[in-house]
């Protein structure tokens, strides 16, 4: 039985089955095909179609593609390809194949694709899409139709047509569904002055935020002479937002930012970035390591005590990263003002106040029920339960604003710092209060 | 001198200035204003944009505008504000200006509204605006047009135009910015058929999910009959795509969930959704106690072993929260496939191989050189360190893949899992090593 095993009549079906089918769809699809069967689908989809198929799919999967296809195929594919999405399959595929393929781009646009790829990851540059509409203040409605019909821009970036002055500096925009609907109006009184707009080398973040907060379809990218070069579009931010909300969290958990997919990423390459925060966590366990040391009197004279330093180092560094998650979300989100950080500080304390108070009390009701300790012992640790979930909040709390005036990037500075600081005052805590309540040392 | 110091002049540069800035802008302005002042900047601003400007401004604000403002001039800022505004303005006001301000709703709007206000929370209904545009197949062009121009939908919900059929049920959809440049062709021409669609009770985080998998600026939303009755656009999803990845997070952290913003939550609301997470973290320190406390010879004789208990914990729950976190960011974004769980476990095992063996080591020479126990203590201290690393990324990467197969939510599941397990897991292998190195017990 042949490997390929056509059915005319299936392959009908196929075709109409794949016509109802989202372009992401149709590139799932394709991705558990075998090879030879998706080579066969791929010649039966519509050149636009095959153009975002393309896009969609995995790394490996478009290297197939571009080794499989006859050089006219690989042409007209290029020529369908969005100029972002031409510019992030670049950017994925290996140098030798980059070469062959800008040499199938269009000599008018391989200056821009070019410009494209040199921007730095992660700004908007590199981001950015070229196809976008920017007319003059004093073209007429024609003029505008004309360039809209004739820009290879797709809907999504039409959504603002620009305003450009004599220096092609951006100046304003219009939405083209206010064209179509105020007809009898003349385009300048559609025309919105000073457009919110990135630049070519700020960062991804920016854009987000800016959509965000002036929820936008769309923004104008421009050069340092605020010349208008690009557009970013919505669709473009979702990703952009989920990014860099994870990468503050890897930050907290001393992961470092990866910016290659996780999965491409090296093993030594992962470890290196997670070493640094370990080892802080080390010379955290040096300061932890000496109090215990310190009170080793106490310890000797009371073994039992080591038995609940689990129990209060966890809920002490749980408290403790609440607190600096709900701060260093609030500044993230720019939610929460400078003034605020005071407010969230205080409710912490008092969420703290209550949730120690209920756990010390749950605490010492256990232990005088269950374990074999003395009264001392029970009232020593759930007091100390009580003092250390208080003071993480106030630690957790603190440095992350600490950081912020420090002008430190809140989420790497509170992650390790908040353990070693809420570690050690646990400690000095519990033994302190032992030696008051026993007698010891 | 009057508190309201109006001196003509400036208040004609502020008009101009007024002219040049966003709405959110101007809201920020307004907030950080005296209230005489801000009710003066308010009527100087045009109808259209004072509406935009009050969905900005905080509850407070909103409600000190209500008040203040004739009956008349509020009927003119209900009759401007967006459906989607207006209900969100109204799910945060008391019941009482809620009943109040209804009753300025024009009446043919009252029914959608009312509507919309019962959608559940969190709800693709509660989000979505009911300003869309949708026609029917036969339409002609100028039919198609004249009901754009005739709709109160903003720029920002005409991007995708939708075509339903005889019973309202929707069909396909055109882009606008397609009706502009593409005028030569038919209205058929155009049309997408079986477009991506939510349902008004399905999750926000659905439609955040196909919004950026489709790489969509708006999506239609249908009730139970697949009519269409409301449109969700891009810039309402970057706040939900926010919320969900925050929403997961917190779960991990224990903090439970929060519906109402933070600085609104009251103390003990805040308490008692913490307090779940730390009773359980309670109920695994009972665990790590006893096993302190079976191993009690070791310690006793060696009291010394104590002192690295808090930085052999720390270590464990970091790498284990790491592993964790990774594996439930990538089952959020769906990313990464359930095979591919397995390539992320293999490939954290070998970093935790790496950084442990390097932590062991470091650790190795730094306790020879600063401390003054024995070597065999300072070999069972690394040796443990090694495993507990590897050990914690094995648990920490296992129990979300766990928690997915028994269909329970990953970040509820693995937070304070991770920490018990590797906590019990980590205090007996330094045991047990201790006792094997050392011969005690």
């Amino acid at each position: 039985m042949n490997k390929v095993d056509i059915n005319f009549k299936e392959l009908a079906s196929l075709q109409a089955t794949l016509k109802t089918m989202q372009e992401v769809d149709i590139a799932e699809f394709l991705i558990k095909m075998e090879p030879e069967k998706r080579t066969i689908v791929m010649t039966m989809l519509p050149k636009d179609v095959l153009a975002e198929v393309f896009a969609e799919l995995p790394r490996d999967l478009k290297t197939e593609v571009i080794e499989s296809f006859t050089n006219p195929d690989l042409k007209d594919l290029i020529d369908e390809l969005a100029s972002d999405d031409l510019v992030d399959s670049l950017q994925e595929l290996p140098s030798n194949m980059v070469t062959k393929l800008l040499h199938y781009v269009d000599s008018d646009r391989r200056d821009s694709i070019n410009k494209l790829l040199n921007y730095p990851e992660d700004s908007v540059g590199s981001l950015m899409s070229v196809d976008y509409v920017a007319v003059k203040k004093s073209d007429s409605k024609s003029d505008v139709l004309k360039k809209i019909s004739q820009s290879p821009a797709d809907h999504e970036h039409l959504d603002s047509i620009f305003i450009k002055d004599d220096k092609r500096q951006i100046i304003g925009y219009f939405y083209l569904a206010d064209l179509v609907r105020l007809q009898e109006e003349s385009l300048d009184s559609i025309i919105q002055w000073n457009p919110v707009k990135v630049y070519t080398h700020d960062d991804q973040e920016k854009a987000a935020k800016l959509f965000n907060k002036h929820s936008l379809l769309s923004i104008p990218v421009c050069d340092k002479e605020d010349r208008i070069v690009g557009i970013i579009t919505a669709d473009d931010i979702f990703d952009v937002i989920a990014d860099e909300i994870h990468e503050d969290y890897s930050l907290m958990q001393g992961m470092g930012t990866t910016e290659s997919p996780y999965l491409e990423t090296g093993v030594f390459s992962l470890a290196s970035k997670r070493i640094v925060w370990l080892l802080v966590l080390m010379i955290s366990a040096t300061v932890t390591g000496f109090i215990i040391e310190k009170y080793q009197a106490v310890l000797s004279s009371t073994v039992a005590l080591a038995a609940y330093i689990p129990m209060l180092m966890d809920s002490g560094g749980n408290s403790g990263s609440q607190s600096s998650t709900l701060i260093i979300r609030s500044m993230a989100l720019d939610e929460i003002k400078e003034r605020d950080s005071l407010k969230v500080l205080w409710k912490e304390l008092r969420v703290g106040l209550v949730v120690g108070s209920i756990l010390a009390l749950v605490n010492l009701v256990r232990m005088m029920l269950l374990s074999q300790v003395s009264i001392n012992i029970c009232v020593t640790v759930s007091l100390t339960l009580l003092m250390t979930i208080v003071m993480a909040k106030l630690v957790g709390g603190l440095l992350p604003v600490l950081a912020r005036k420090l002008k430190q990037d809140p989420a790497v500075m509170a992650g390790p710092l908040v353990t070693t600081v809420v570690d050690a005052f646990a400690l000095v805590i519990y033994f302190k209060i032992a030696q008051l309540l026993m007698g010891i040392g």
